[in-house]
């Protein structure tokens, strides 16, 4: 899968996600893509999923994949920091 | 698996989910444990279970499967909501 179909879930208003996902699958033929998300928008990236598959592509997409990890990195003080990751990988049904 | 070895993740300190989690397997002889998260709680469920399989069980337990889904309830201004849910299922290796 290319990155063309991964979405990043930030800190914009959450129907722009919704809308990237539901736009991926509708208009720009799709089949799959990744929802990725790290900290504490983890749980955005779990609401934008369920809106999108529960309100604007019932019954066309399902979950294929869900990974949780880690990622380490320093930050700007020095220290090793960890931060969780999650993956969920949409397909069309 | 008996909801004895469920863990729902809440508000209370981080390390006591920790805890639980490491405790159901080194001392309550779980062979699985399932940890459940709702809402804003998903990114710290992520957490718990990153920080008990990589830091206290090292090669002791993996993800065997993880859900997210929908629960809709009604609050207390009568309005109907929706709430995101995720559970990760850990087994021993």
């Amino acid at each position: 899968m290319t990155d063309e179909h991964s979405i990043f879930i930030g800190g914009k208003p959450f129907m722009n996600y919704v809308t990237a996902v539901v736009m991926q699958f509708t208009m720009k033929g799709a089949t799959g893509v990744v929802v990725k998300s790290r900290g504490k928008f983890i749980s955005r990236a779990v609401d934008v999923v369920e809106v999108a598959r529960n309100r604007f592509l019932k019954d066309q997409i399902d979950v294929r994949n869900i990974k949780i990890g880690s990622e380490e990195f320093v930050n700007k003080e020095g220290r090793n920091v960890r931060v969780s990751t999650l993956e969920i990988a949409l397909g069309k049904k």
